[in-house]
C-alpha cells in the first residue's frame, strides 16, 4: 500500500490507509489509546483498540511521543460532537490496524510540544526542539521570504548567482571579518556580496544573491549573529536613485502578501500583525526626520549623524500617523558615515543617495546608489584611507563601463525577527551561530579545538 | 521617455525608442558608424549619421566598445537583404537621434566579444571577460539548473533551508578543512550540508539546500574547486533507498528539460548534445558493472574496491548501447569505501545501498540510503574511528525517533562541466577559488597577506 500524508486522510473516509510520521501525544483511556501523529503535512488522532495480537498490543503500550512509526488503518469520520476545529484533519481519525515502528526515540527531556525552555537550552537541543511547531514555522516562513524575494525579482529580470564566501579583503576594512588559514596565505569570510554584486551588474545589468554573510563582532546582543543569510540586489542602468526604493517597495509588499497568501496555517501561529503598508512607503530624509522628531517629542537630536534608536521608533510612529504605513524610507546619510562607494548627492554632498528602510522601528533593508564612475571611485577608495591596489580586481568592473547602478540588502533573519516580534534573532535562525555557539557551545568542545588548532 | 529592452525594440518599428546598453562593437563607414548595443535582453544594430550638432558628432566617433550610453533613435525596418538572422532584432536598426555617455571605458586589454585568451588570463580579467556572450551563458545555464532542482524538489514537498558554513567539526574528518579563527576557538567551513540535512529529516521529513561547500585540497587538477555550490537533498520516510534514485531521475530529467525549454539561446552557443535519457536510467551494481567491463574490454578490475577513470566511460558506452541512456546509476559500492553513516545492504553488509549517477565517465551525483538506527550510528562511528561524544548534536536527531531516510548531493559547477564539456570546472564557477586564486592571484596579494596574518 502507498503512503499518503495525514492531510489527504479526511478524503479517504471509509477506507483503509497507510500513513506515516511521528508520535506527536499519546493519551492512555483504559485500553484504549490515542496517538496524535505528525508528518510534514499535519497531524491526526489515530485510535488503538486491543487486538487478538499480543505482540501489537504491547507495542502499541510502549511507543511514545517522536517514535517514528507506520500505521495501516481506517479512515473514520468523527461524531459531530467529536470534531476537533483546531485540526485540519478533526473531522477524522484514524483506526489502527497495523503498527510498525520505524524508529524509536529516547524519552524526552522535556515537552517538545508544550516548550517551556530557555533559549540556550532550546538551542543546545535545536536538532530535536526544531521538531516543535512554532519553531518549525519560522524556518516555513523564512523560506516563503526566500521565494518571495526570488520571485519578484526574477520577474523584474534579475539574474540569481552563487556569490563566493572565501575573500582576500574587504572593501569596508578586516576590523570584523574572520580570518581563516587558506593554503600558506590568509583569507577572510564575506561580510557581504557588496563586491560581487557590483562587478555582476557590468555583466547581467540587475543581479540577486541568497548567500551567507559573516561577522565577527564580539558581540552578545539580541540582534547579532555571526553567520546569517543576507539577500542582495543590485540594478543597473537606474534613472534615479529612487528607481531602488521603488523595486523595494514591489519585494517588500510581495512578501508580506506571499506570507499571508502562501503561509496562512504557520502565520496563524504566531498571528503577527501584518503591517500597514500604505499606499506607497513614505521618503524623508534624515535630517527633515529629526526635525519632525524635534517637533513631535521636543528631542532635540538634529546634529546627530544618524538617527538614535528612539527616533528610529518615532519616525515610524510619526509614518504609521501621517502616511498609514508601518514603513518609510529615512534617506540622505551623512557622506562620511557611508562607505566609500556611497554615491553623494550632487545638490549637497555631505549627504548621500542612501536608505535604510525602517520597520516597527528597526532597519530592516539597507540601500543606496553606488558611485560608477572609475576616478571618483578611486578618489574615495583613497579618502577612506584604502589603497586602490587592494581593488584592482573590484575597479575592473568600473574601470570598463559602469552604469548608474545602485543596490540593497537585508538578513533573511531579521525580517522574520520583526514580523513575528520574536525576542531574540538567534530564534530566527536554524542553526545560529555567535560567540560562544557553533551547534554545541565552544566552552564544552574548547580542549579538542585546542589540541586542533594550528600553532 | 522611458527605457525600453533591446529585445523589445521590433514591436516599435517606426516609433521612436529609448535603449540603454554597452557597447558591443564599432564600424565605421566613413561618415556613418555602426554601433551593435547590447543589454540584458540581447544585442540591436544601432546606425549614427553626421547631425548638425559638432558635440554629438565628436561623442559618436569617440565612443568605443564597452562604453554604457543611453540613446533615444528610431527603430527602422531593414531591407530584406539586409535582414541578419543571426540576431534575434535582425529585422531592425536603431536611427541614433540623440546620445548620452553613462559611462566610459578604458581600451579594452584584449578584444573580449571574440575571446582567444588563456584561462588565467580570463580568470585575472573576470569582470570584464564575465561580459563575453559564452561565458555569460555559463551562468544563466547554471542559474536554470539550480531553479529547475528547486522547483522539482519543492513540488516533492521538500523544504528549502540555508544550511551554516561555519562548523565545529566534519563528520568525516579534518583533512581536507580549512580552519578559521573563531574568537579565541578554532572553527571550519563545511565541506558538505551532510549533518544539517540529516538533522532536518526529523523536521520537515524532506529538506534540500543551496549551498556553498570547501573542500581544503591542495589540488590543481581541472575538476578541483576550493568552495564550490552543492545542491543536496535528503529524505525521510523511505520504503527502499530506490526511492531516492527516483527523486534523482525526475530532477534530472527535469533539469534537461528546462534548459531546453527556458534557457534554448544560451544553450545554443555551445550546441552541446543533450543526453540521451533512455525510459528510465539502469541501475547496475558495481561488482556487476566491473564483470560487464571485464567482457566487453578483457579489463580485469573485478577486485577493485571503486571504479576506476575508464570504467567509468566504459560502463556509459554499455548504458547507452543497451539501455539508450546517457546516464547510468552505480550502486553497491564497499562499505569501507564509504562515509560512516552509509547504509550496508542487509543482504550482503560489505556493500552500501549507496550509488554514484553517472554521466559521459563522470560521477555527476553521488548518495544513498543512511544509518538511522541510533545505536547503530554510534556503532559506526567509534568503528570509523571517531569519538561519538564529537557527534551529540548530530546524533540528538537519531535519538529520538529518526525514521529510513537518505539523500544525495552533487556540484553546480560539475553539471555544467559536463553537459557544456568545459575543459575546466573553473569555467563553471562564476569566481572560483583555488590554492592559486582568490579572484586576484594570490602570490601577487602575499605581501599584504603575512601583514595581515595573525602570529
Amino acid at each position: 500500500m502507498e503512503r499518503i500524508l495525514i492531510s489527504e486522510t479526511p478524503k479517504f473516509i471509509g477506507q483503509k490507509v497507510k500513513i506515516c510520521g511521528w508520535i506527536d501525544t499519546v493519551r492512555s483511556h483504559g485500553k484504549i489509546i490515542f496517538f496524535d501523529l505528525r508528518d510534514r503535512s499535519g497531524t491526526a488522532q489515530l485510535v488503538f483498540v486491543p487486538k487478538n495480537n499480543e505482540e501489537t498490543n504491547d507495542l502499541a503500550k510502549k511507543i511514545s511521543s517522536e517514535w517514528a512509526v507506520e500505521i495501516e488503518g481506517e479512515v473514520k469520520q468523527r461524531p459531530e460532537k467529536m470534531v476537533n476545529e483546531k485540526l485540519a484533519t478533526g473531522q477524522v481519525e484514524i483506526s489502527i490496524e497495523s503498527l510498525k515502528t520505524l524508529a524509536e526515540s529516547e524519552v524526552l527531556p522535556f515537552d517538545i510540544k508544550d516548550l517551556n525552555a530557555s533559549l540556550p537550552t532550546i538551542l543546545d537541543y535545536r536538532p530535536l526542539t526544531l521538531r516543535n511547531e512554532k519553531i518549525k514555522a519560522v524556518f516555513k516562513l523564512q523560506e516563503e521570504v526566500i521565494n518571495s524575494f526570488r520571485k519578484t525579482l526574477s520577474e523584474m529580470g534579475f539574474t540569481e548567482f552563487q556569490s563566493p564566501s572565501i575573500v582576500p579583503l574587504a572593501p569596508e576594512g578586516g576590523a570584523e571579518l574572520f580570518r581563516l588559514d587558506y593554503f600558506e596565505y590568509s583569507a577572510y569570510l564575506a561580510q557581504s556580496p557588496q563586491v560581487y554584486k557590483q562587478i555582476l551588474v557590468g555583466v547581467f545589468e540587475r543581479v540577486f544573491t541568497v548567500t551567507q554573510a559573516y561577522r565577527a563582532e564580539p558581540s552578545m546582543t539580541t540582534r547579532h549573529l555571526c553567520e546569517f543569510t543576507s539577500l542582495d540586489a543590485e540594478m543597473g542602468f537606474i534613472d534615479s536613485w529612487e528607481d531602488l526604493m521603488d523595486v523595494i517597495e514591489a519585494v517588500t509588499k510581495n512578501i508580506f502578501a506571499d506570507l499571508q497568501k502562501n503561509r496562512a496555517e504557520e502565520l496563524k501561529i504566531f498571528n503577527p500583525s501584518m503591517p500597514d503598508l500604505g499606499v506607497s512607503f513614505p521618503r524623508i530624509k534624515m535630517r527633515e526626520a529629526q526635525k519632525i522628531i524635534l517637533e513631535r517629542t521636543g528631542r532635540d537630536n538634529t546634529k546627530e549623524p544618524d538617527l538614535q534608536p528612539e527616533d528610529e521608533k518615532e519616525i515610524c510612529r510619526y509614518a504609521k500617523e501621517k502616511h498609514g504605513s508601518d514603513l518609510i524610507f529615512v534617506t540622505h546619510y551623512p557622506t562620511k558615515k557611508r562607505p566609500f562607494y556611497t554615491f553623494a548627492d550632487p545638490k549637497d554632498p555631505e549627504y548621500t543617495l542612501s536608505f535604510d528602510l525602517l520597520y516597527n522601528g528597526v532597519e530592516l533593508i539597507s540601500g543606496g546608489q553606488r558611485i560608477n564612475d572609475y576616478n571618483k571611485l578611486v578618489d574615495n577608495i583613497k579618502k577612506w584611507g584604502n589603497d586602490p591596489k587592494n581593488f584592482e580586481y573590484y575597479l575592473q568592473a568600473f574601470k570598463y563601463g559602469m552604469p548608474p547602478e545602485g543596490g540593497f540588502a537585508f538578513g533573511a533573519e531579521r525580517i522574520i525577527k520583526q514580523l513575528l516580534g520574536l525576542e531574540n534573532v538567534r530564534e530566527a535562525a536554524i542553526f545560529p551561530r555567535d560567540m560562544e555557539r557553533i551547534d554545541q557551545r565552544l566552552s564544552v568542545l574548547q580542549e579538542d579545538k585546542k589540541k586542533s588548532k594550528k600553532e
